[in-house]
């Protein structure tokens, strides 16, 4: 099995793959997330790793446009990571000696609160990723102390750990999903699913959106996550992409998707898969699939069948 | 085929009869809706025609409600009467010789305008249908010089028509029905026909009429009546006799069965026809048989079937 | 005080007036639901109290109708009635001894398990109403042993109760109304109240009963009554009558009428009047009274107003 | 007048800035988004402009978390740029000659089919942004034959435009806006404006999406853009950014505002400014201005007021 993944070695997104293959043979970093996907596509690799929403920055707009707007992917597990970094250095060694800083200017800026009242005349040394500062310290650069990265690269790299948990924001997470092709093998039904579905509108009708969502509130079927896309011919035509709770297999979400296919002008299936928190859905009344077999033999009774 | 209706002979309810069934010997008033539609269930006759709605006086209760309560029953056809009224006498007269009119109170009530306009100093003389005045008028009862009856019974009871058309509101109309037992065949689909329904609500649900109303929004269903009925135990609960466009055979209304069947503890059927006015179905995108089909057929192959 | 009522002296509609008035010398029977609304509206008396509703039989129409169809009239307050006869006769007698018994046939057909139960071959002796049975009894009719009426009458006539709680459904409950002229003061909010309105749809509108019932839910108030009556000119065409939770002096019914004044042809306001049952209103978050002023507020000041 | 911008000199949003402010003098660049904002809450300008939509990429994120997040600023106009390029050199040359191209790689992304059809075999050679590769060649740079950049720039930079209208996708636009401070005076009211607000919905609520829209859409209030931003404190919260069509001077936009203030735990007003395209408004029937009035006359009026 190989996995292309948001590279290099030691990422976060690398974080999210060790969780579904431990297997480091077969992980292939990757420059960024449409290569990731493309070399799904291209079958370089059976599937990728990419990172889709981040609680604070939102969506991942590139993971979004590439499983949207290409050929067929299916996305088969979702991954959760929090994001929380470690401060690691060469060798052991004392809060109060860190000066300088190697990361990724957007880890620095995460931390900043943390670094203030812990290391407040630390120094930001830029790096071009939090793995590859982790990496330059490895490969011995002299003009910074410590690095700020994840603690998979801290360990990759034979980093040792002088502070761990630095975060502003400790709730702070990403998730990530994991795709392969469009002839992947559905995963079980796991009664706490997801699935991840492109859905555009019906072109200037006011109330499209509401109509849409309606089509998910008949069969009480909950969103978890909604962005607008442009489908990007014109300023205000949006497509959206949409996670709900439950598994294709379901009968409410296939009411659901029937009821998008009949009323949108495309929409696209990118998946059903165990959610990453296995909490069991709440189901409403009137939405098991024993409610839908029974209402659709009450109907092939009345018409004699 | 044997037809009981609300009688006597020559009522508006025999007028509907008549539109669907010319052969008096098969014609079997009753006394009241329930006593007709019971003679179905008894098996006395095959059908029964009733009046289920007017234009001005609304719904009629007794009709939803036998519908409703009893064991099963099917509408098969629906009929239009334009409920206007002719005046006749035992023969030729000038409407300035009418002094003294008898008809049912309620027609006298339904023409006042056009009588004291045409024959302002006329009296009424109460019967107890306007089909009873029409057949004592016949017997040769001598105190009253008209009667105010329908086109039928005039003619039924040997009556010359002094005037036509009488009436205050020219357009009123009444709809009526007839229902065979459970087991009669639907009437086939014609592109433009109705289903009946009786739909109750979950109880104690704030929004659980707007939730009902928008299964039959999502599948892009009219309405063309909707009468709140209690459902009998305490105020307050109720349920909801309907009439929706389309035909239990329409993929869209098949799927709105579904959905009521799902989410209401009682929906009932009452049958499927064509509707009186033969206005062809406006179909909204995405409502059509061929969408349904096509969605179905779209999951089926996600779902790899 | 003058009140007219649907009579005669002792129907279960004066059982309704005596709630709120025991002076019998203000209190002038009507021979039906019209006439009783006539007098408030000619000036002949102050009030009028008729049915509107019983949990069998649903909606009185006529009252609703005259209520809506005429100038206007104000509900000022609402009285439920349990609906349950007792058995009375001239003085003290056994059960078995009861052989004939008068009453009308409405409340015969009510009672009907109930004589089956007790007194199975008792004979049904039919009257014009239950009061008028036992004001016959009273004047000394011999053609019957007992009769079938409500508590009031049998007091007022002077009979003996030889059985009480009389009912094949104990719970069944008629709701009245006290309607005085439109310029009535309201009565004053209790924080358990009803408003009642006459709602018309703009006609020929896929939706329109949807869009009017969102009108109610985007504020959060409740309906506890909704019947279509016909507007008169054509088969499905309908206004609606409502009685909704809450009082026009509360914010959010304010919100409520000023939205369908916008959308409806016509809108009637019919009253506002304390809940029978004082249950008090459950509001939801964004509901209150104080909701809506900081949110005008706000706005105001989003105006620099 | 002072306007900080996304800088540098000749980008696309001086191109916007250049629309309502030709006095370059007051024009200061910025070198991202939070910053070209923050001049103005800290004083250092008048207004910002910045992008907030581009009709293929989508919201711009920087714009959107900035505008809501910080302290008040508030939108007052909108401007479109068509986002296409022109090929620019020292001099005139012929299309033939051109091997080697500088641009930012979104620019060389966004033009790759128009390179593909009319300079097969040029060579792209990465620059900082467009405007910088055309302040490189009118500086002297010599390992390039031309640079693909905006037609501001090229002008400015005194380059000489040997093709214009290069771009893949001819409709592309991007939607920028100008802030100030919330102190800032409204612009008045045209009949095509746009209203942009935050609002964050009730957390945990199935259906709050649908109830937020709602609000829009009982007003008759249509959304142009509608984005989802996470609150930042987990994953699943989201709040909404929206322009909707309309001006707070609007009543059915304040009605919008009331009923959004009341249900949503954070509204947040960002302006109201009149729409690039002048387009008018097409209002649904009881939405305009003189239908609010009338409404809230007749329920003041039932109110006694």
């Amino acid at each position: 099995m190989r996995f292309s993944y948001l590279g290099p070695r030691g990422t976060f997104t690398h974080m999210a793959l060790m969780q579904i293959s431990s297997d480091e043979g077969g992980h292939i970093p990757a420059i960024d997330v449409p290569a990731a996907l493309r070399m799904v596509r291209n079958e370089e690799t059976d599937f990728a790793v990419v990172p889709i929403e981040n609680s604070v920055e939102g969506g991942v707009n590139a993971t979004i446009d590439s499983l949207s707007n290409g050929s067929g992917l299916r996305i088969v597990a979702e991954m959760l990571v929090p994001i929380t970094f470690v401060l690691a250095s060469r060798g052991p060694m004392d809060l109060s000696e860190v000066k300088r800083i190697s990361t990724h200017p957007h880890a620095w800026a995460q931390c900043q609160n943390w670094i203030a009242s812990n290391l407040d005349d630390a120094i930001h040394v830029p790096g071009t990723s939090t793995a590859g500062s982790a990496k330059a310290m490895a490969d011995g650069a002299m003009n910074f102390d410590a690095v700020l990265c994840n603690p998979l690269s801290a360990e990759q790299y034979g980093l040792t750990v002088i502070a761990e948990g630095v975060a502003d924001n400790p709730d702070a997470v990403t998730r990530f999903i994991c795709a392969g092709r469009e002839g992947t093998a559905l995963p079980e039904r796991t009664g706490s699913d997801k699935t991840t579905l492109q859905v555009q509108l019906p072109s200037d009708e006011a109330g499209a959106l509401l109509a849409m969502l309606e089509q998910f509130a008949t069969r009480g079927v909950n969103l978890s996550r909604i962005e607008s896309r442009p489908v990007g011919d014109s300023l205000g035509r949006y497509q959206f992409s949409i996670d709900c709770e439950g598994h294709v297999e379901d009968e409410r979400v296939q009411a659901v998707l029937i009821g998008l296919h009949r009323t949108s002008p495309h929409v696209k299936f990118l998946g059903s898969y165990p959610s990453a928190k296995q909490v069991p859905v709440k189901l409403r009344p009137g939405t098991a699939d024993q409610d839908f077999v029974a209402a659709r033999d009450w109907v092939s009774n009345l018409l004699g069948k």
